[in-house]
């Protein structure tokens, strides 16, 4: 008898505390038996022609084919002449839709305790376009481009999210009383899908307003789509009421059915190599990319895992007021599968 | 003997519960002895072809004049063909500038506690340029504009006011990493201000990492200065850390000394006429504009008795969870005073 073929997925351990945290989501799925067999690409030590970037063409290619991948940090080199990483990938993935789930963490005191909710940002244009230009000393502009195209795809996304994943509401967040076309045209996207989802309740919010709500009362708010930098700005405020970017996980989800996953904390390089890095979002956004590969009974026994380790109040991080190291908390994890 | 001329200040009541607020400031005014007398506009019931708006060119001259101002809600009329109350407002009288003090109210018990910043929004451009139009069919696009003398403008301001107000330190709010032209103006322009203000620390934010600091110490603020869009949504978050848009304060500066402070909420025709609106909104608006006017004292004994009304709790409106009138509210300030 032969165990089924593994899955294969691409791993960006990053810079910084990347390797320490990716270890320990090796260590943790080997603990549940998840059955995934990492192919590890690293950023590469020159720019590569093929990508404009320091992202190996290797790399992405690797991604492309896997479908699947979990990135680390990646600390941005200095210099010139080259793209960011985080926007090569997205680009050169097609990744349009970051998804965040964003809850508190039980045991984890923070403001807020009732804070359950998904942003679901649109990653490919907008005030991301790149378009800038000097009109004359002194004046500059830049172009946020809305398409079509890009709207409907992550309204679909956002809005077949939502009835996957047992939710009842999709918010629109916008400002199309000032800019009435280009979020205008999000809106009507939203709209239209919007109606073939009469189970899910559709509403559309200011994003000033938006903001306000969330920070007197998160609990108003179950999964929000938004434009690119709205997106930018929401899912890093909803974040911020559970504790911080060490503590939730993100996914970007790309066409042709493409996962990646991503620890969106900096790579810390204060603490790198000293044992002292918390995991959890690499590991929570782990979680995420097991579920988009449907292995669900995985993804909910690692995620109490985690959870009931947080909890639990024994082992935790020093960025949570513990002494714990990174491999004890670990640990814990895995002794709590 | 005679009295000193009284100083002439333009009054907007505006729409729904407006007018009651607006007699509210104009009562306690009176107990206070401050010497303004007020010239009373209403929004017109029809446009204006000198403003292509429902405001008379009349209330705008008159703001023209007395170089000061207060401003209740305005319901936007409905209909097409004509411009944004507020945004015609900051249009014709040049207001650059949107100031708002923010923090935790004595005794009124938030999620924060040690809440004291001032947001200072440009207010003239960036991505309200009104400038959008469709590239192709299901392509559309907006400008945002910025400009050397507007992010000098405010900058300026921005330094001034944190001189003149005993404050430490300016933050400036951006996300250059990804608009490198336009943000990058913006943050030069700061740059070259801070230089000329060394007792002023100066730092710079990125609007994503801004919002999630600010949700988990906004302690960690003093001034923040920041564009148009920006400033929109983040002192909107900031409003909702101590309570919400019934409870700050807002001032526009213009050119030529013009200010125009404005209770920033909105009509809330439902309980307008009931004697229930909450009108301390609009009189710390109205504290605003007599600092403005270099009144100290009056804007000091002024907030100092809202606050007290506040803190001692027996006088609160329905919003803050009392039951008093209005007018009892009031009158428990002029008590205070
Ligand atoms: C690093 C930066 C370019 C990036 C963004 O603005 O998208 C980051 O803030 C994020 O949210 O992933
Ligand atoms: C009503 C709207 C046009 C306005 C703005 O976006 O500036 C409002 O949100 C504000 O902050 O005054």
């Amino acid at each position: 008898s032969s165990a089924p073929a593994p899955i294969k997925a691409t791993l960006f351990p990053g810079d910084g505390i990347g390797p320490e945290i990716a270890v320990s989501v090796k260590q943790v799925f080997q603990a549940a038996e998840v059955p995934i067999e990492w192919e590890e690409h690293y950023v590469g030590d020159q720019i590569d022609p093929r990508t404009q970037s320091f992202l190996t063409w290797e790399s992405l290619e690797s991604v492309r084919r896997n479908r699947v991948g979990l990135k680390g940090p990646m600390a941005t080199p200095v210099g010139k002449g080259h793209r960011s990483l985080n926007l090569t990938l997205r680009k050169e993935l097609n990744l349009y839709a970051n998804v965040r789930p964003c809850y508190s963490l039980p045991g984890y005191k923070t403001r807020y305790d009732n804070v359950d909710l998904v942003t679901i940002r649109e990653n490919t244009e907008g005030e991301y376009s790149g378009l800038e230009h000097q009109v004359v000393r002194g004046v500059v502009e830049s172009l946020k481009i809305i398409t079509r195209q890009a709207s409907l795809r992550v309204a679909e996304y956002a809005f077949h999210f939502a009835k996957t994943h047992g939710r009842e509401r999709v918010s629109a967040i916008h400002k199309a009383n000032i800019m009435q076309k280009t979020d205008g045209l999000f809106l009507k996207c939203c709209r239209e899908v919007a109606e073939k989802y009469p189970e899910i309740t559709y509403e559309e919010v200011v994003i000033d307003n938006c903001c306000m709500m969330l920070v007197k009362n998160p609990a108003l708010f179950d999964v929000l789509v938004m434009p690119n930098l709205y997106g930018d700005i929401i899912s890093d405020l909803c974040a911020g009421l559970v504790g911080g970017l060490g503590l939730t996980a993100s996914c970007n989800i790309g066409e042709a059915g493409i996962a990646l996953a991503e620890a969106v904390h900096g790579s810390a390089p204060d603490i790198a190599g000293k044992n002292m890095a918390n995991p959890t979002a690499l590991l929570l956004s782990a979680v995420t990319m097991l579920r988009h590969l449907e292995l669900y009974d995985k993804a909910e026994r690692i995620q109490d895992a985690i959870l009931n380790t947080i909890a639990e109040g024994k082992y935790r991080t020093a960025d949570l007021g513990g002494s714990s190291s990174t491999t004890d908390f670990t640990k814990a994890i895995c002794g709590h599968l």
